[in-house]
């Protein structure tokens, strides 16, 4: 059983972008049928360990909140509480949405594109305001204050909006003695590993979440990182990690 | 577009229960194929119309969540916030969950079980505390106050535990101006318009709800009942009600 104060965050599984390597970001990409599997695989993983929650909150885009639906209708927890948020969304990928790595990185030069993917506080070239890639163009965004909405986010921006959202939206969960399930996105599982684990603002750039591996994350009496572990066998969350360390390089 | 004050109830596609023609009630059993077909092509049905929601209410069970799924991924508004309420569950079906019906009708005699399944006010045989199937031994139903947990229920019931979460739980979402989507069952929808239209004990025993057609409810400024309709070909709802009907006979 999960003790209170444990917490797990999932990454979502294949989607059709990761399969043609393009970048996706807010794009609301489906699962592809693999991906699909990997969800339903996390949840059978998570209910063997004899995990269980009061409560999923999860991105606002598809390929989490499937992962979400997959994953919990294995484990018979389908019904829980959901809390959605936009700030557990992908990294916004600005004007780079919907190209492909390669052929992006033929056109800007292999060095820029590295850096666009790997350094903390680089940010892609931004949409412009009436690109219909804009998420103000989006009605699920609707109610976020314009100014808070990005044509394009470094890591440091996704940890800039993503904390906010630890604080207000899933530590009260935590603090009432719910046991939490995150299911989100490489990059907002990445800033709040940061923000948990006081990781460095390079070290954060080279640490790689595999898909559809649940990572379980002990917490302290004061809320503070205890600990964390990969579910199942280490060798495939060493792996998984490796591939997309490699799919990013 | 739905204008505000509109609301749609649909009720799940069929489970594998249905197939069976067993006593379903809270017993969570699965959408078969073809309701998962049934919940995809409501979303179809909505977005064909032009519907969109701010919302969406589901039971607790299975076959509702999963139709809701479904049918949101269609209209491209799976990333909707969700409330849950065991309040908009199926009837409980006391002692004849997961009883044959035709085999029910042979022990227990046609009289008896179409009392049971067609009157207003008579529940089935209730289930005992200790019974597996009783709600006390489900961790979703934890935080009901145990008087309020039924062992068996009926329509009456339904309606005396439908109607405060039409009050508290959906009201306050329509008086903030959200449009509202409902995906529960045929005895809880029945509730809620009986509720809604006035419709006397021995009417609304007789007007059954088809699965996997959406209900369109008009309301008015005062949040009455203003008209309701079903979508798509008239003579389909007609056809999946009779249906239905003649399922219960």
């Amino acid at each position: 059983m999960t003790r209170p104060n444990e917490l797990v965050l999932l990454r979502h599984g294949e989607s059709t972008w990761n399969l043609e390597n393009r970048f996706s970001g807010w794009t609301d990409v489906p699962l592809t049928v693999s991906g699909e599997e990997e969800a339903t695989s996390a949840g059978l993983l998570m209910a063997e360990e004899g995990l269980a929650f009061d409560v999923v909150h999860t991105s606002l885009l598809r390929r989490a909140i499937n992962t979400a639906n997959l994953a919990l209708d294995r484990m018979d927890l389908h019904w829980l509480p959901v809390s959605r948020s936009w700030r557990l969304n992908e990294r916004h990928y600005g004007g780079l949405q919907g190209l492909n790595k390669k052929e992006t990185a033929a056109m800007h030069g292999a060095e820029q594109v590295f850096q666009w993917r790997r350094s903390y506080a680089v940010p892609p070239p931004a949409l412009e305001s009436d690109d219909p890639r804009h998420p103000r163009s989006d009605r699920r965004y609707r109610d976020v204050p314009s100014g808070e909405l990005p044509a394009s986010e470094c890591l440091a921006d996704v940890v800039d909006r993503a904390v906010p959202y630890w604080k207000a939206g899933i530590m009260p969960d935590l603090s009432a003695g719910r046991r939490v399930l995150v299911v989100a996105h490489g990059n907002s599982i990445r800033a709040l590993l940061k923000y948990l684990k006081h990781i460095g603002d390079d070290e954060i750039t080279r640490l790689n979440i595999p898909t559809g591996i649940p990572l379980v994350v002990e917490l302290d009496d004061a809320f503070e990182y205890a600990g964390d572990r990969y579910l199942g066998d280490p060798a495939v969350a060493a792996a998984a990690a490796a591939a997309v360390a490699a799919q990013a390089g």
